[in-house]
Order: C-alpha cells, then structure tokens, then sequence
C-alpha cells in the first residue's frame, strides 16, 4: 500500500487547562475515522500549553517572585512521558487507527522539556524527541533535549516517521541528520505561524525530498486565549496557524490553513520518494561525503549516570 | 500537602553509653507530638559516640596497648544496624509519626562504620548510608562505605529525603549524585560546628535547590563530657552545635543554636522546589552533559562475596 | 556604512556566442553607475550558455558522434579562468564600482566545470568556485570542482560574500559551511525558475539570517533561444527567471522578477544582521555542536599533484 | 616566595559605553602598583556591560523591534577577545605587575558570550574562558561556552590561577573540574551581590582547599546607572557589591566589600595550601574515584570545522 | 565470658586399625575434662590413617595389583560421616564439654575424602568439611570437596569456628573465604610437619586476626608406625608433629610441640580480636573491596542430581 | 643464565632530609658494583622519611596547628615520581647494573603517598606502585593507591619482579594478584621490624613459590633518629631492621638482619622455581577456580578525567 492519508490537526492548549486540551483533542476521534487518519500531527506544546506573551518575571539579573508563581504553575500543567495523558492518546490512536505525533510539555526530574511524543496505532508510546534547541524564552523555561533525543518512529503500516520542534527546523545539521534516517514523512510541529515558516516547509520537502507534515498551533486574540501578550496588535490572534502538508518536490498538497482550528488532511503517495530522489538524493548520490561530513553524536548526556 | 514539620535534634552521646543515649533521645517524645514533626535528623555518631580528642593510642608506626583497649571499649558501645536499639526508635518513629535519619556507630563484622539509619514511621527501618571517607583520625576507627550506601529514603508523606555525614558532604561529586536522585530533603548529620559548616548547608541548599536539615552534635566541655581533649581550650565546648535548616534558596530557616542541646525545628513548603528550580536546577537544565558527566558506581563492594 | 545597493542581472547566453553575452552585459554599465550598485550578481552558465533540452547525443550504453560533436563546440563556447573575458569584467567592475559574481562555463585542462568568478571592483578576479554537484544531464558535461573550490570574497566595501550554484545550494551541509564563515551577502546564480526556487532563497535568508541575492537566468522561447528541447510546452520561456533579494529574516525585498531580462535592485542594511542573529545564529548560540559537527575538508583534490 | 598580594577590583560597567569603563580601570593603576598587587579579577561583564533589568524586548513566542534594536547596540559596545580594549590591558598589566581576570562580553561570529579574559603581567594575553551555563534572561543574549574554555592561566609568579563566572560558580561537577586542574587561586567574577554568593565563595575554599578571589560588579541605583529596572526597589542598588577574598579553610580574609567601588585586597601564603589540604584534598586523599568519576569533556564543539 | 581454653591433640592412627586410633583418642577423656577443653583440634587423617611413604603402587601409566589391594584396604579402614564413629565421639565431645574437630578419612560412594569433621559438644554432629585440594600422591587416593563443604561451626560458647587441612591452608583465597565467615578460631589439621608450617600458622593467625588451632598428626619412625618409607632417613619421625596455637597477632602463645603425641592447651582471651582488628581488618577496613572482589561458589557439584 | 645475585638495603631516612638520604643509598654503589647485585630492594618510605611516633597533632575532630605545619614539612620532603631524585638513582642503577625498587613518598597532587618506585638498569624508571592500603596514622598522611597501581616490572635479565608495601603484603587478595602475574621475584620494602613479618616473608615465598626479597628500614633510638616517639622503650631502636631473602620453599637463604644498615645479598637461581611449583601452583594446578574466583579491577580510578 502506497498510499496514505496523513492530517495536520491545528489546534491550542485550552485556557481550561491540560485535561481541557485533551478533550478536545479527543473530540477528533469520529472526524479521524471518517478520514482514514493515518499519521496525526498535533502542534507544539500543545498539552501543557505555551503562555504566548509571557517573560515569567524574568529581567536580565534578576526575577519577580510571580515570575516563579507562574513558573510553578505551568510546571503544574505539564506531563510526564509516558504517563497517564499518553494512556488517553494511545486510547484513541488505538480506536481510530491514526498513529500520532503530539507537542507537549514534559517534566523530566524538576526541568521541563518541550517534548514531541509519538504514539503508534498498534503499539502505543513509542518515543519522544526532546527539542535540542529552545529559542528565545523558551530557554527560561525548557531545558535542551540531547542527541540520543533524535529518534524516528516505525510507525504501523507508514514506516519511519520522524522529525523536530518549531525552529529547531531551522538547523541545517539537524536536517541532514534526519534526511540520513530514511524518513518517508517529516513531521514539524510549531507555533510559528509566519508566511517564512511555508517556505521553510516547502525547502524541508524539496531539499528532503520526503514528505512533511507541519501542525501549527491556533490560539485566538489574546484576550480569548487569557494571554497578556505586552506590544502585540489588538485583535491579532495569538496564533494564526497556517499548517501545511508538502510533498517530497517541495509542492503544497494540504493547506496552509489559517485563521481557525481544523484537521487539514491529505492523500499522499510513497511511490513519489524515489522518483523524486532521482533528481536529488541528499545523502546519497547528491552528497559529497568527501568534503562535507556530519558527525551526529546520540550518546545520552545525563549530567549523572548511575551504576 | 505541601507543608510539613521538619526538626534537627542538637544532643550528644551520654557520657553513660549507648542506652542513655537513647534514653535521651526517647525523651522528646512529647515534643516531636507537639509539634507535628514529621522528620528528625539527630547528629553524627549520636549513639555509639564520638570520642573528641582522642587519637587512639596510635603512632605512626605503631600503637600502644591502651588503645586497643580503647577501640575495643568503642566497639562494644556501637550497634548492629538493624538491632534492638533501632527497634526502640522505630517504635518512637511509629508512636510521633517522626520519621528519623539518626547518626550511629554500627559494627559491620569486625569493622566499624559511621551510619546514617533511616526509619519511616509507617515502614520502620528502611536502609542506612555508611560514610564513604572518615576524616582524619576517624580514618583508624572507622570502615569505609561503598557506592551501595548512597541510598535515599522514600519517607511516608515526605517523599525523597537522603543526604551524607560530615565531611562527605564538602565532597562535589557525592552532593552532585544525591542531586541527581531528586530529593525533596537533604540530610547533614555532623559533628562540625564552625561557622563553615553553615555557609556549606547553605550552598547545598541554594546549588541543590531543596530543603537541608543538619543536626549538628552537642557535647559540653570536655570535663563535662568525660572526654581527654588536648590542646583544647578550658571550658570551650566540645561541639558547640550549630544545627540549621535551610531552604532552597540557601537562606537559613531556623538556627543555627548554639550552646545548648534542643530541638530546632521549621515548617517547610514543598512548593518552593519548583519555583527555585526554575533558577537553577544542577541536574537538568542548569547542567552541562555534554561537558561534565559523573558516573556513579553504587555496585556493592564486599571483599568477599558468596554464592 | 551599513547601507548597500545590490543586484541581481537576470540575463541569459546570447545565441551568437560568448562574446555576444559578454556585450549584453557591459551594456548594463550605466545603470549599474546609475543606480549605484556595489555587488552584481550574473547567473549561472551565463559566458559559456546552458543550451537548456539537449541531452548531448547520449544514451545509456553509448553515445552518438553528433553528441561529441555538440559538447566539442560547447567545449570551445567555454572561457578560461582567469582569461581575457575575465579581465573585460574587471574592466566593468572597476567603472562601475559594482564588484561582480558570474556564472560562467570554465575551461579545467580538458574538463568543463560550471564556475561562479569572483571579480572586485578594486582588486579585480578574486578567486572562482567550481559547482561540486551538477544535476543529472549536467554530469555529462561538467566536472565536479572540490573543497577547495567553497570560497568567500572579501569584497570591496561590502566585506564577506560568497555562495554557491543553483542545486548546490539545497545541499544543507555545504549551506552551513558557508554560515560558518560568516558571510555578510549569500550569492545563488542559478538556472532554477520554479517556485520552489523562491522558498528555498526565502529558506536561506531565514536560517542563515543574512542577505541573499539570487540571480535566475532568462531564455526566452526554444525557437527564440536557438534551442532543441524535446517534449517542452511551444511557446514557454526556456528560462523564465525569477531572480529575487532576501533580508535575514527570509523576506523578499526586491523581485521575483520573471519573464524577462532586467536589472534588480535592493538597498539592504547590514545593521539587520546582528538584530536578526538575536533570534538565531547557525553556527552561534543556535547551534549545538556537542550534537551536530560538520567537517568541511577544502584540501585541493586534483588527481595529480607535482612537486 | 610563597606570599603574594592579591586584589578584587569592585567597579561596574560605565553607562557611557566601553572606552570610559576602560578608563575606569586605568584610573587604578597607582593604586595596583602601591599596594604591590599581583593579581586582580575584575567583575563579569565589566567591558560590554549587564543591563540589569532589561529582557530584550522579548516575550515568549515573539520579539518587538526594539529589543532587537536594544540587542544590536549591546553587540556593539562588546569586544573582540583579542582586540585593542585587551592591549589596553596588557599594557596596565605590564605596568603594574598585576596579572588580570577581567569579565567582559565577548563577540565571537555574531553570537555574544560572557567571557573571562586571562592577561599575564609579562605573556599578556594568555587565554579566555566563556561561561558555559548563562542564567535565565542571559540565555537570550549570550551563547554558551564549550569544554575547551575550562582554561588555567599559569600566572607570572602566581602559578595556576582559574575559575568560573556567576552561577557557573554553583555547578559542582564545573567545580570538581577545576580543583582537579591544581589551582592555587580560584577566581569569580560576578554579578551577584546576595549573602547566599559569600557562603558560596567560603565553600569553593572551603571544598576546594584554595583561595578564591570573587570580584562583584557594583553598580549604583537604576536611575544613577540609567537602567531600566522593572519591579526593582526605589533607590536600591542595582549591583551592591561584595567581593570578598577568602583562604582555603574558608575563612573570609578581605571584605565582603559592599555599597561602592574599590580595590578590595589580601596578602595570601601559598603555605597554608598543603596544610589545608592535610585536612581535605578533593582530587586526592579525599576523594573516592572507585564511586565517584568525572569525565570532563573539553572537546572544542565548533558547529563547523574547516580543514 | 571471653576466655576460653582451646587444645590440639596431636597424635597419628594406630597402625592396629581405626578403631584402635579411636581408642587412643578416648583415652584423652579424664585430661580433656581436667583442663577444661572447650575445643580439641585432632590431625588430618588420624581415623583412617596417612601410609605415609605409599605410592600405592602407581607409576605414570599403569598400576600394579599390589596398590590396588593396598588402596581397597586402606578404603576398608575408612569410615561413613555420620557413621558409628562419630558417634563415639559425639559422647566424648558430650561428657567432656570440647567440641571436636577431628582428620577423617571419609568413604563418600566409592571414591574416599580427606574430611574435617564437626561435632559439637551439646548438638553433635554439625557438618563437615571435605579437602578441596590434595597434594601429589594424596591426589591417588582421595576426591576432591567441593564449595559446599567450606562450612563453619557455631560451637556451643565458643561461636564460629572453621578452617581447612594441610596444604589447603597455603590457598590464599580459601583462607580469605573463611576470613568473611567472621571466625574466632581457624582450625588447621595437618600432616605437615615442617617448620614452614609454623611460619604459615603464624601468618593465618596474623593476617586474620583470628585464633589459630594447628593439629598436627605424630607417627613415631617408620619401623614404629609399620610403614614403608623408601628414601626416608633411618629413626626419623615419620611426622614429627609441631601442634601450635596462636593468637590474633600471630604471636604464638602454645606449642609447636614436637617428637611426641600430647595434649597442647592454651587459654585464649575474645576480647583481644577486636583490638587486633583495630589493626587491620583483612575484610573490613583493611580490604579493597573497589580492586580485589572475591566470588565463592559454594553450590554442591554432585555428578548427578536426582529430583 | 639462572642464576642471580638480589640484595636488601637495609636503611632508612636521614634526619638531615631527603638529600642526605639519597647521598647515602648513593655510598653503596661500589658494594653493589663489587657483589655484582642485579636487583637491589630498598625500604618503604626512605626518600620522604618516615617520622615514626608522629599523631600530626591530629586527634578525633580536630587537628592542632602543629600537625599541619609539621604535615606541610613532611610534604615539602617528598619527592615527584619522576623527578630529580629519580634520575639520581637511574644513573647509580645504570653505573652498577643493579635494578632499583625503592620506598618513596610521592607528591601526587596535592596528596602523598606511599609508593614503590622501580628503575631498570638499562631502561631506567619504568614504573610506580602506590601503596593501597594504608596502616592507622599512615591513613592521615598518605592517599590510597588504586588498581592500576599494581604494576610488575620486566627488569633486564631478572623478568617480573613485582610486589606490595609493608602491610599491604597481609592482603591475601592482593597477593593472589602478584603470583597470577606470573613474578620471579616478590619485593616487600617495609618498616614492620617484627618477627610476625619473618613469618609472612616466608609464608609469601611458601605459598606463591617464589622468591622474596624484603628490605626492612632501619632507624636508630628516636634521640638518634631525631623522632618523637610517645611511649617508646628508651633504648629501642625506632626499626630495627630485619631484611631477609626467602627461596620458592618460604627457606631464608639471607637474614634477617638485624640492628644496623648494610646490604644483605643472596644467590638466587630461578631453577628452583618450575621445581617448587611442582608441589603446588597457587593460580595453576593447585588453584580451585570452579569454587574461587578472584577478580582485579586495575582500573585507574582518577577522580576527575578530562579529554
């Protein structure tokens, strides 16, 4: 079976909380099954969620003591991996026959990690990347995944599935490292939703020459999420999405879709990996190993290892 | 319940010996009740002793037959871990509703070692930490523990509590493991009582982000306390104490006392960890794996082992 | 001075032969000094032509002599470098003040390979950089250049510029070797005139957080053009452009210019970059170098070496 | 000569940008050659500045213009390392006979690191050592160091003289490290002005058997030292101080010197090393490498290497 | 009570038969009683016998008839553990008040051991310990024990008490085994009597830290003990004894007696053990339990296991 | 050649410090040249002394500020490994053709130890042995070797000669590890002047079946020797010597002597070796691998260990 449907699921982290979110993750189980959902990408952060607008009280030198509050708070909300969220997503990836690729927070120890969870149809958790690389803020409140992070998934019936968080994307070396797992869907869940993310897509397809499916994050005006987001223009929403889904010459099949939550699906054909890998292989006969060689070093990085 | 009682017990061994000692112990009974502690650190080498000023009758080179003899009489004042002695703090542990982290002298076959024992007042005696490097003239007395001592308890409505005796607790590495094991409570047990001391409870608590309780022992002149001091000052205590609690930010919650024994006791909140971590957290994301990474060897090392 | 003109001359080979092209593009002086251009950017293949739709009598197993024929006349179209074609551009470049980047067909002993010449408005012919990945019918008719070949210009007024040819530049390692040399202007001659050109240049600018101008050739129809090109729609420009001006955020700011030959401009400022590296540095803090190490070997390859 | 003169220059950044912070410092060359002083450490980020307060115009999930404007003007009035601001140094150096720690922000491509700089009365320059751990709002604006800064300088007439920058400071296993390379002179530089940074110093001494030199930016109120400092008590100091010199049994030999700048110094004995170290040797006698065993990578980790 | 008074009774078998040696032994009632024996060490072999000088006929590669006879009537002297012999002693041991530990040789199936065996003086039989090495010729006539057989007896008042016989006792791993059994007294059975023996005694003891019990057998001139001795010097003892007793120290406070069977007492005092392992501790604070580890298999090995 | 001369020089430490020391070992150099001595075993401790009596002011919990500074004096005293004093002694081994092991105090770090420096007469220094296991108040003084230590040496024309320090040589593991090394010669510098060590001597050459060569300092009265010695008989020697030669029988073929310094030498031929062996290999046919299983972790168990 060459053919597959694969959905981005646009979407954001209910204000009601991690439960509320799952709900309404949840709420897509009969629309999956109509579709024949194979693969589902669900946005970054989306359990846990990801408080738009936010500095945490944090100031160069110094921090407010409700910028810790809020720390604590939103350390509440996040999840462990697996754990019982994940039980719920293996409940209805099992049910509907879509394997999943979900954005979540994830507590590891007393750091949090923006984390990717994937969740086979058939064998449930599989694995999880946690991003290598938080931007900006993030890196007050997310620790850095390591390289033994950089998995791919079998997934049932697809084959590999892999891929990264957000502007982690934007690491050329972290590409080329992907590209040499043998990918035949990249998947990239974000919150940009900015036109320059649609180009970054298109040049991950073309240049890969796989696959991508890329969920963007929705969150409405800032006043409708419960964000204060200081400098940001009125009635903007706070996330606009603009998931797509590409095929492996780097054309837009799916979306973008912008302005509202929805499952943006679409038929895609593995019979396209290698014609299109006739023009260009990346790391196969369109490399040149003899000047450019990557290292990728995987070994886990605990700062403690027991014996 | 985020809140909870904690205490460090500043006493001595009795000049008596070992079941007057316990006596003393048992004695804060009703306090311990009163005051709804929920843990109780009693210093380093509490029962058994700690002998100050001795040197055991050893020379380099050699030793004189009244210090054997000594040694001797020390050996028959420590305890077996476990053994009736620990059966009388389990039933104070169950009875207060105190779990305790005491400071012993235990014989481990012909050997002595300086122990923390841990009892869980719904689960009685759950494991002992023998010290790992003896300092100095506690070198000829004591054995040293191997990496299968550094054990944590699982306190009933505490969660993680371990910690190290002494002077092993200006050792790096052994304070960056027991980071490493999430403990919501470090415990210091010592003999110690300078003012250097204070300021080390005080970093543990600030680079380990959570809470210490050191209970610093309490010995009386040396006349008082029966003890041959050379070169020590006339009336100048023999451990003054100094018992402190810290808090996850390093600042000083209760103590330090001096001068006296007593029972030093703080109410903590839990809810502190994760604000601090926020900070800094040594073991995730304020730690450089890829740079810095500690293998911990907790392999028993027993001579001889029979099977 | 943090303000620069810069363009990219959408152009293609004349028919009539290299002498020909070469006169095309000295016609530009003027408004190259006109409009103040200090960096020109002339497209792939454009002295020495790119006769888009032959497959050069060629087949799998063999080839026909009217092939060899065709490639001995190509052979003979191409320039050497540096040469006198060279130093008319020098001539130009000097004029006008605009340093200039060329594609150009370069004769190596008895190899073609496609070149990009490097010509500064002060210094004169820099330095050249041979493609090291044709794509597919390419490989025919060009050699592959080495690691030697990847080099950067260090222009007059504009500091560093360098860049690579058409596909080369979806080759995500040789992009992050030139991240890494900390390229002010990325240059991308090219006979690429599809779309997904455009997300790609957009992509670079993006990731690379630099300027970029790309320069797409132009060739109007197959019969206008003097070219076979079996199966192509009657009618279609051969080439039909699209060059186009990044900024660092991934912005188009000038183009994509299509349909026909042209100049175009932009005035770009470099105090962009560093606001735009702020967000994400490549080869900076948005790297992880403990994960990812690329090795770039410019050792020169020639397959015989004299001494 | 085991007893030398030791310093801690507390100063801050001068609000009118890096050639007066620099005259600032030149203007104690009498005073370095009067007290006979062979080694001053000079706060973190004393050329380039710490804008306390600021947070980059950054919020979670976007950025405005004007931090990235802020940004930009923060890169520039950092230094090359090394550079001409740094041949200043030499030369102060020389003159006086003090070798010099000096915290600066350091461009390095066009990323910012917060760097330690080693100056050597007679060598000059001899290395620099970038923080490898920034802290919460530092994570936005500079990089991380790798494993090959952990340097030591060996210091005219001082020996080896090494260390870490503000909350590094905190890391044990950084720590280890450095006790491990044989300093005789701990140094940190820093921003933090809290007691918890005394009772940290007193500790690295304390542990690390060895003197600490910790130099403490001063900087006067927010609106003295015209920053912006949200949340920040009126008419408190933005940095307040407090160097200190301590010895390696812990003990605070010079200051903590709060509330003003000054030249804070400390006639120290190399002698009392080995008699501290009797006590304690954290890489010797008193360690336990059959449990404990740090591997400190100090690979360079440059994104890309070139050959 | 610590003091204790412990014997080696050295003798040899009575060339008239077992039961004959087991005479003699009974003989020693009224002296065993008179001095208070509380243990009585017998040699190696004395029921069964030690032909010394025999090489039963054997040559590399073939036997003579005649050592096979020699062989099955020297199996006909041997005897079954428990058997009618040990129960013999068992009285003795009971109307005396000594425990026993006396040189058999055991008829285990066919084949014949060389075996230690234990009788308490309350309990009886305890156990016994089968030679796990024998030396040369001995490897003619007897089995070898296996790990199950290194057992320790806890003797009525006098607590853990063990060891092994003859040439075994130069093992040192064997005897580092029965060192972590925590023994008071070390039993050494022999037929060695050379003055190297002694020096090994003393070395056990030493070593230890541990009272040590050598029996060793005496058989008068070979004429005397009706054996055939060829190369051995005309009128000298076939084993000339050399008992001895020695304390934690190695010091040797009975014996060697030589020339002649007897009764070797010494009165032994516990309360030296812990003094002398003060000193050291062969498995306590003395071992180096992170370098040498010793594993001892003590499962049974029998041939074929039924179930 | 099977035949070898071997010697003990029976020495000790001058009170006028190392130097003196080592002007004295060098006054032996027409002796050993004369006795044409191949291996020459020098006490434990000589370079760096031994200050037999010292405490080092410390007792139980504190030490007295004399005790440091007589400890740093000490330190002073002890040499680097290599280092001068070493190429001193390589050129007396060279000149006379006498391999070296001799007892030094080693300056590792910051800590001392006890080792065994051993120089080969063509190859010079080869290799070091830092003493495991040190015995009561050498615990405050010296470090603990780990198991990489446990080196033998390949001298010219002697083969492996190897061995252990003063106590260390009670290890019964630890010697189990020398005979599997497969050693001709067993060295033992001491400063144990007992006759207990006489007896381990022999038991060593006994049960490892080869020879022992001892060499046991000598120091005069303590006013001779310029010690302090608490609790000394008046008169008594402070080590009286004691060295000795042991055959593969455990026979003293040298020694001891006893009361003065000299050089005792023997004759020792290695054919007697393979001939002891045949009565009883200790790690070959006389071992009972299926029951003990010695294992040695060589290890090197550096605290801290950078790449």
């Amino acid at each position: 079976m060459s053919k597959h449907v694969v959905a981005a699921l646009q979407i954001g982290a209910d204000p009601k909380g991690t439960q509320a979110t799952l709900g309404k993750i949840l709420s897509y189980e009969a629309e999956l099954k109509e579709k024949k959902v194979e693969l589902v990408v669900i946005p970054e952060a989306t359990l846990g969620g990801y408080p738009k607008g936010s500095h945490f009280g944090t100031y160069l030198g110094y921090r407010l003591q409700a910028g810790r509050e809020k720390f604590a708070e939103y350390f509440k909300g996040a999840i462990d991996v697996p754990g019982p969220e994940i039980e719920q997503l293996e409940t209805l990836s099992a049910s509907t026959g879509a394997s999943i690729v979900i954005g979540v927070i994830e507590r590891g120890g007393s750091s949090l990690y923006c984390t990717a969870v994937y969740i086979d149809s058939v064998k449930g958790y599989v694995g999880k990347h946690r991003k290598i690389m938080p931007t900006a803020t993030e890196r007050l409140i997310w620790g850095q995944g390591d390289g033994s992070t950089l998995i791919t998934a079998d997934f049932e019936g697809l084959g590999k599935v892999g891929g990264a968080i957000c502007w982690e994307n934007f690491m050329p070396l972290l590409r080329a490292s992907f590209y040499a797992k043998g990918l035949n869907i990249y998947v990239a869940p974000t919150v940009d939703d900015r036109d320059g993310w649609t180009a970054l897509i298109r040049t991950i397809g073309n240049e890969g020459r796989l696959f991508v499916v890329s969920a963007v994050a929705f969150l409405p005006t800032a006043q409708a999420a419960q964000l204060d987001m200081p400098g940001w223009p009125e009635g903007k929403n706070a996330i606009d999405g603009g998931s797509l889904i590409v095929n492996p010459y780097g054309d837009i099949i799916a979306g973008p879709l912008r302005g509202k939550e929805g499952l943006l699906t679409a038929e895609i054909d593995y019979d396209i990996i290698p014609q299109a890998k006739y023009d260009m292989d990346p790391v196969g006969h369109y490399s040149r190993g003899d000047i450019f060689q990557l290292t990728v070093d995987q070994t886990p990085r605990d700062a403690v290892v027991f014996k």
